[in-house]
C-alpha cells in the first residue's frame, strides 16, 4: 500500500497529552502516497470523504483504497520502544536470579558474541523484527552487537520488514570478556563508520532505519573511547543511545571508573560530549536530583524499561519525578533484561511498578492507563527524536498504526466471532475501559494491522 | 475421556518441592477410569507400557486411549488459582487510580449486584469458565455473589464444563450498599445453606464442585454473621475462603469495628471460629508477626494475589517470609482486583512482586521460576484442602493436568509450524530455559489441552 493513497474509516484513539486520550469515532483519515495523513475529518463516511476530502487534496476515488475497521476495531498509533537489544532476543524470560552485572556474563555476552554467526543473527534478527512488528512495535531503538556485518543485516531486515528503527553497533572496550569487545578504542570508531556508511547507502533518506551511537554504557567503554564518540557525534548529529544508573552495583563502579570526570553518572557522559538532546538513556533509576537536572538542562531523553527493571531486581524508576522535571520519558521492553516484546506489556509494567513507587509514600507517583499509553506512543517518539512526526493521529504526522480488535462476548458466554483473544468485550463498557482491558490484557492477537509510513507491515492471518 | 483408561506419553514436568522441579523425558503415565494415575514409568514406550504397565494394572490395549506429546510439548499440573472472583470477570483491567475501599463502592459492588440477572450471569460465569479453562486452571476457589440462584448457576457451570470449584455465595451484612448486601446474618445463613444444598445435590461426591462459606471480609460481616458461620463451619466441615489484610485502611477499620473481639485483623477470624486449617485467607500483604504465628498455629492458608496486588496498590506480599513460617501459599489471580485471568500471569508477577520485596533490602525474598511454579500447582492444592490429590505427577494423584506447546523457529526466523504463540524456542535452550520462557511469555496458546480428573476439558482448535 506505500505510494498509494489510502482512506481509513471508523474510530481512531489517540493520545493528545499525557493524561489524556482523544476518541475519535465515525472518522475519517485520509494518508498520501507518502504515508502522511494529509486529512481527518470527524462524522464522515466514505461517501463524505469522497464528496468533501478528496477535492480538496485533489484525489479521485477510483485511485484510493480504503480500509474501514468494524465496529468495536479501532485505529491506534503504532508503539515506539525507546530501547531494546535485538540481539538477546532468544533470551526473553532467562534471566535465573541475577542482577545486572552478573546477568551480563552469565547470559547476555555469551550469546552476543554468539551472533557474529550471520545465520545465527538472521534466525533472531528476523524473529525479532517479525515478533516485535506481530505486537504493534512500529519503531524500535535497537542495539545489535559489537559485530558489523550482523549489525548491518539487522539493519537491512529492518528496511526489507519495513519497521523504523534505530540501528546501534555496540562500542565497548574495557571491563567485558576478552572474546566479545573492541580492540581499541579507534577499532570501535572505524567498526562504527562502517556501519553508520551501510546504514546511509541502504536507506540515504534515514526514514525506515538509520544508524544510532551505542557506547554500550560507561563502565564498558574507555574514556578515548566516550570522547571520540562525543567527537563523531558533534560531526555526525547522528542519535545516541546508552544506559544510565541501572543498578547500584554499576553506578559505583562508575564512580570508581571515572572519579576524575565528573561527580555523577550523568555527568561523565557529559563530559564527553555524549549528553545531548539527542541522547536516548534508558533506566535512569538511581539518579540524583543534581544528574536529573543536568539531563533535564542537556534535554536528553529517558527510555523507561519497567519490565526489565523488576525482572533483574534493578529498582523502580521514578517516572513521576523525571514527567515533573520536564524530562521527555518513553517505554522501553529492554529485551531481554525484560522479558517480553511488547510495548503494551511494558506500558502495563510502567502503571504496576508506578503503583509500587506510590507504596512507598508518593501517592502521586501512579500513572494512569491515560498516561502509559502516551509513554508508548508519543512520548517514544520524542525519546527517539522523532516527536511531532510520529505518535499520534494528526495532519502533517506519518501513518504509523495499528488496527485493534478485542472479543465480543455472546450471552451464553461464548465468543460473537472473529478470533478469541485474550481481551472479552461484554458490550456495556465504556470506550475509556475498553481501552483500559486492552492494556491489561491485550496482546499480539488484538494487533490485526500494522502500518509503517503507509506501508501494511503485518497483517494477523 | 473420563471414564476411560488412558496412557499418555512424552516429557512430564512437574514440581517435586518448593524449589525443584522434575523432568521426566520419554515417560509413560497410566490414568484410570476414575481419572486417577496409576502408573508412572521412565524410559517408556507405548510398547514396553503394552508389555510391562498393562499386565500390572490388568489393562487391554484395545481399551486403552493413547495420548503423545509432540517433541518439545510438555505435560504440566493443571494450575489451581486459590482465589478469585468470577462475578467480577467483566471488570478485569478496569481499576483506574482506585484503592480497595473505593474499588469496591465504584466497581465491584455496582457488578455483581446486576449478576441477580441470572441471564447476564449466565454469559459471565459461562465465560469466566471457558476463559480459565483456557489458561490452564483446573481448579478454582470461586467467589460468586449475594445471590443465591445466580451462584448455583455458577456451580452447574462448573461441573458440566468439568472445572473442579470451590463455589461460594458471599456473606456480607453491613457497611455495604443497601442494594447489594444480605437482610440479617439468619439471612445469609439461610442463604448459604441453600447454596450447600444445591452444590451437594449436583454434586454429591464434591468431586468437581463443593461449596466454601464465604464472609466476604471481616468489615463487611456482623460479629453474629460471623460467628454463625463459625458454627456453621464446625457443623459442616466445610472450607472457608475470605480476605485479609489487603490494604492499610482496611486493617485500621477491622481495628476500629471489632475492638473487643481480638487485638488482630486474624485474631477477629479466629475469635469467630473461622481460622482453621480448612480456611483460604487472601491477600495477608500487611500482617503482624503475631498475627502470622496465629495463622500458622491453626494451620490457615493463604493465597498470594500479585497481580491484584500490585493493580490497586495494596502493597508487596512477603511470600518468603509466610513460607518461612511454615504457612502454606498458593496463588490467586484475584480478578479482577487481579486484572488477569491467568495463573500463569500471576506466577510471573509473583516473580516480579517478590524483586519489589527484594529491593526492599531482603535479598532472600527473590521466587525462582521453580518456585512459583510450585505455588501455581502443588502449593495452591494444598491450599483449596487438595495437597496429595492434585499439584503433581504421582501415583494416587488425579489426572488434572494440561499439555503445554511452545514455538520453534527456524534459520530464517520464521515458525517450524504450529500456531505461532508469543514463547519462541530457538532450539539451543535448556529445559529449564524453556520453562522460564513459557513462564515470563506464555499465554492460553501454549495450553493446548486440559484435563480435570481424566477428563478432556480444554482443547485449542
Amino acid at each position: 500500500m506505500a505510494g498509494q493513497k489510502q482512506l481509513f474509516l471508523g474510530t481512531f484513539i489517540h493520545s493528545i497529552s499525557l493524561d489524556e486520550l482523544e476518541y475519535l469515532h465515525d472518522t475519517a483519515l485520509c494518508v498520501d502516497e507518502n504515508g502522511k495523513i494529509v486529512a481527518i475529518e470527524k462524522d464522515c463516511d466514505q461517501k463524505k470523504a469522497e464528496d468533501v476530502l478528496y477535492p480538496k487534496l485533489g484525489w479521485a476515488a477510483a485511485e484510493v483504497t480504503v480500509s474501514a475497521c468494524k465496529d468495536g476495531q479501532f485505529f491506534f498509533p503504532g508503539f515506539i520502544d525507546t530501547h531494546l537489544h535485538a540481539s538477546q532476543y532468544p533470551n526473553v524470560g532467562i534471566f535465573g536470579k541475577s542482577t545486572l552485572l552478573d546477568w551480563l556474563n552469565k547470559y547476555t555476552f555469551p550469546l552476543e558474541a554468539s551472533l557474529k554467526d550471520i545465520d545465527k543473527a538472521h534466525a533472531v534478527y528476523g524473529r525479532c523484527i517479525r515478533k516485535t512488528l506481530a505486537h504493534g512495535t512500529t519503531t524500535a531503538a535497537y542495539y545489535a552487537t559489537v559485530d558489523v556485518p550482523s549489525t548491518n543485516l539487522l539493519a537491512d531486515l529492518c528496511l526489507a520488514a519495513g519497521q523504523r528503527a534505530l540501528v546501534g553497533r555496540v562500542c565497548m572496550d574495557q571491563l567485558s570478556p576478552s572474546w566479545y569487545r573492541d580492540e581499541s578504542p579507534a577499532a570501535a570508531i572505524a567498526a562504527t563508520r562502517a556501519s553508520i556508511a551501510h546504514i546511509a547507502k541502504i536507506d540515504p533518506s534515514g526514514d525506515i532505519v538509520r544508524p544510532v551511537l551505542t557506547p554500550r554504557f560507561a563502565p564498558s567503554c574507555s574514556a578515548e573511547l566516550m570522547r571520540s564518540l562525543g567527537d563523531l557525534h558533534a560531526e555526525t548529529g547522528l542519535p545516541v543511545q546508552t544506559h544510565i544508573s541501572e543498578n547500584r552495583g554499576e553506578v559505583t563502579l562508575v564512580r570508581e571508573l571515572f572519579p576524575s570526570v565528573a561527580d555523577t553518572y550523568a555527568g561523565v557522559y557529559d563530559a564527553f560530549g555524549l549528553l545531548t538532546d539527542k541522547t536516548i538513556l534508558a533506566h535512569a533509576i538511581h539518579l540524583e536530583e543534581a544528574e536529573a537536572e543536568l539531563i533535564r538542562r542537556r534535554g536528553a531523553k529517558v527510555s523507561h524499561c519497567p519490565c526489565s527493571n523488576s525482572a533483574i531486581t534493578s529498582g523502580a524508576a521514578r517516572v513521576r519525578w523525571l514527567l515533573g522535571k520536564g524530562i521527555d520519558v518513553g517505554l522501553g521492553t529492554d529485551m531481554s533484561g525484560g522479558y517480553s516484546p511488547s510495548v503494551l506489556e511494558a506500558a502495563r509494567l510502567a502503571s504496576l511498578v508506578s503503583r509500587h513507587v506510590a507504596m512507598g509514600g508518593d501517592e502521586a507517583a501512579k500513572l494512569s492507563a491515560e498516561e502509559v499509553l502516551h509513554l508508548a506512543t508519543r512520548g517514544g517518539a520524542r525519546v527517539v527524536g522523532m516527536g511531532g512526526r510520529l505518535g499520534g493521529f494528526e495532519v502533517g504526522m506519518e501513518w504509523d498504526a495499528q488496527l485493534v480488535a478485542l472479543g465480543h462476548i455472546a450471552g451464553d458466554g461464548g465468543l460473537v466471532d472473529g478470533e478469541d483473544t485474550n481481551v472479552d468485550v461484554f458490550g456495556w463498557e465504556s470506550w475509556e475501559d475498553r481501552v483500559a482491558k486492552w492494556l491489561y490484557n491485550g496482546d499480539d492477537r488484538n494487533t490485526r494491522k500494522v502500518w509503517v509510513k503507509g506501508r501494511l507491515v503485518h497483517e494477523r492471518k
